[in-house]
């Protein structure tokens, strides 16, 4: 089958972050491809992968990108296809910069922007996009959507049964509890 | 021909934002519907339009909201469709509330967020997405959109011809030039 | 006795701050439940939770959420106990993000936001809460409170009088003592 | 039928915002009092005022105040009753400031912070707690409460069927139509 | 004299903020040519304007755009030639997003970026720029850069010395006196 | 008597503001003068005036800036008198930028920081800088804030009263009465 | 002699960081006392330092405090003395909440604040509002001030000097020489 | 050859930043010096290196610091060289303190600000201010430029295709693969 998404990024210390998308995808059973685009180092690069992409056959493309993240806008611009944008953490400014670069987009060319480091909710976004096509496709696409969200809703259930049933003192000390008091 | 786009508010003070989002929509010829669902105040409407929204034939929904918005949020968590997030602009906190609220969701219910409101960014998401799909209605919504890149592309140029023969000065004190010193 | 109070939350990721609630409230000796309800992965358990807290004796609710934090809101659109809203801490935005997402609730719904991280405020406030009615739990529940303010006062007075003592050279050398140059 | 509820506020110029909690209040039918208690001008009438408040028979105090704003955290810090704070929107920081020296409490002291300049949150906040009492008093405001919920979501529920009808042009034209790009 | 300055920005909105740094230019005698080049709209403009930019003669770029602003780092990915970046003034962020789009700049391609709105300085680096080069052109830039210094110096001892002599009252109640509580 | 305090600041457009700092200190009958002083645009000005201070009798400097101020920590790197730092506030930044330039100075030269924007604060706090010395002006300073503590206190008595015995409505449409939802 | 300085803190918590301010008063030969006053946990304590600072001799405060820090200002509003104010960093919003709770006192109770977690330079400040009185103690500590800032400067020059003899690599590999990319 | 370029910094903590920009600065072969000149801590040294910087040869200077940040503004007060400004990262505010007090100039003397903690891009931007004046060390530079991108692109295209080629599960298992979620 053919490849439906491309996973792009600026730089391959995107990677960790973006790798959860293609995991993502993968569990969503979507052909896709992963590969690195810089907007400031490879601009050739990036107007072929981007002018050539639905032709291609690609049908959604995610991009990461951090701090003056220009590479989903700048994809967005030379493409009609959907474009998801994952703003990836920085040192300094914890990712503000890169959401600011990525979902502030001017009208005309916008950017679905999902979370900062967030790249599973890219992947997610990308299938529900897919999913809202018509065809056999987007039927079983949709069909895992709904599965996914009945299992993290059983597995939320599960664990609040575990929570009541054992009271929180015994769950924090179990082996892989959480420890950390910062989420996300 | 079926309704594909649901536009909602959390209130009717977000229509003149959210009023952009119909107009691009109607531009592209995509049949849409609006209308006010209140995550706080009507959470039974909320859930109803939600869940249904998938089998009354939408197939993207767009959702803007203000302050704590959880609209888009809580709309994305009952259903598997592709939910595009509007952060409207509030008075004390100038929409950073909105947008945290919209664009910060956790690993599992992505919400596609666009510029502080940039309604019509949303309009245009929207189209994307439905030009994403096979078939004979996205096709040709992707010349629509290719047509609405280029009208852009020429639109600026022919701007930029005109300020270049003409010059900044006299530019500046045609009927309806730009005056302010803020932009977006 | 009934339970009173419910302290939910998001995730069990949550959970080693959420537990600082329950500590507080077992110091207070008001009957609790600690639970797991996720606006975004289980919206109808949050709709169940929501709905028939009041009738199941509850009188009010304590909710922690990191992120785009819905759970506080939602569950107070959904009941009219008062609601504590907890913003727990998250990676990329420190939690200013869950705060926006609680504090920041439209007119008619509010939550009742403590500090991020600060479940322990949130059981306080719960007792205060529930200490504010007339009757003789309330009554001693007061007295209870006056104690805490006043077992609060005389720990801070006997630490001013041992610094004044052994001087803060050798206050800081004490086991245990203060290290870190960041508080609370 | 005794005061319950106290409205203060650090100086007459919070009084536009603060009185929409009197408003609420009233609504409400809860008896109350509205007057000035500034922490940094007044702080032997704060001290007075934050100790006798029990004794005097209030049972919830709502403070609102702007910039380094002290008077709702040091009011809790003399009284057992719960407090709500009112971060008042600042010149300069647009409340961030309020908001910040308001919600950051200390573990031990607990202020419930409702959205910056949100008053009316305040007052139904103070409601919903005088309604989490056993009593007469507190049925009766728990149906006016679920009264104020019901018409909440009546009134959305008619401007959306308003606004479905006659499509959202003629919906923006009507007299007292929502103009601004901005809400709350 | 050839074009040493090319002064380009977004959209035309950006214009009334970007002649600033033509006027100043103008003032140094620097010859200069101002357009609109869109990296969003027309990202083959873009390309051209940036990769001809120094064989055209161009020694120095000032690039102006708002919000998710990405024209004056892609041109910079595009030349040797120094760049220097003005991040407007938008509506929601107040050109915070701007700044950041512009300054947070991946290591290998620099932005020089001026404060948010002022283009005046843009005008003053490229000045500063070009003077810093050898020969008996930027020698006289020099001498006109050193003459503004001089200007600017000689306006501040002349508003001080009238200051002084007449008091702040009287100085504050003449023609043109600065009123706003606000600056730059 | 001497001049004990000098006002200055790095623009006349900062005078609508820091004239309030000269109408404190004349109410507290502090000798003092008014002048501009840009610590980049007239360097050498600014060494002079911070270097000769002390020697010309001045005992505290009040220095207001905006932007990028550096007025007040240049001064304070060039006398060992206490400087008093006034952030004014700027159009894009609401005086971060200008409270982040002036508070956040490095270990060894403090800048004694107020509010943005409160100049009535720094002369002040001039004025308790004055007072703490020994000797009899200083005792006389010190009877006169106290007094203006007093004062203060009186006027918001007064007010509490009047808002009391009229109430809230009736105060907010009397003359003069505040109407702005902003404080500050 | 009189102990001149007071040095409070809210908790024990905070003495890392405050500590530093008795050292510099130390360094100073400063007679100081150091002890712990919680605006929030011990009113009364705060109440009767404060009004009792001046008449036992003190002439200048300096005031700790992290998060809704309460502290500083609240003395300040309790004597006609200099307060000098630290925000002490915090773990979720790294003191930013602790400065808006400091400096943005309204207007009338000015707290002189300094940098983000620099007690040091309270300690500094302090000395320079004593040394800022008539008399041979504060002509005593002028000196004391000038030859730490000559210290300063000819510690800046040694180091200076020796990172041009022996250029940055090198200088770099010494012992104790600084590793992280962080600073103050 | 003459020294063209100076790298300067406000304290040898600032050191493990900025010697990124000497190591690029001699990459590119350009004779520079490093050194410590302190805008608070030696005045005199810092009017010194300004005043003289131009005369001596130098044709830009690359300044860094962090907190109150004045050194480059100052410098730029002081010359009319072209001066590149780099905001050192800082524990409490990230940066965010440094890069207001260094981009936020006023009108008339401009700072070149590059990214929170770039100085590798400051190098980069000397380089491309040398390269921009006639003759034929600029043009060596040029080529040297055009070399430097083309050799980051070339990078960019290794990893891209090794990443294509081995899939990113192996990429990131290699030795040397990045790891961390946080990128710049």
């Amino acid at each position: 089958m053919d490849v439906l998404c491309g996973v792009i990024m600026g730089s391959d210390s995107d990677l960790p972050v973006m790798s959860e998308a293609s995991k993502t995808l993968e569990n969503f059973g979507i052909p896709h491809e992963v590969t690195i685009v810089s907007a400031h180092r490879t601009p050739e690069r990036l107007r072929h992968y981007a002018t050539t992409a639905k032709e291609r056959g690609l049908r959604v493309i995610i991009a990461g990108a951090g701090g003056a993240a220009h590479l989903p806008g700048m994809v967005a611009a030379m493409t009609t296809l959907p474009v998801v944008g994952v703003p990836v953490k920085t040192s300094a400014l914890s990712g503000v910069d890169s959401l600011h670069s990525i979902v502030q987009m001017p009208k005309g060319v916008p950017v679905a922007t999902v979370a900062i480091g967030n790249a599973t909710n890219a992947g997610i976004l990308a299938a529900r996009i897919l999913a809202a096509a018509p065809g056999e496709f987007a039927d079983r696409l949709t069909q895992k959507l709904d599965k996914y969200a009945k299992d993290q809703e059983t597995q939320v259930l599960h664990k609040a049964k575990q929570l009541e049933s054992i009271g929180w003192r015994q769950y924090l000390t179990r082996e892989g509890a959480p420890k950390s008091n910062t989420v996300m």
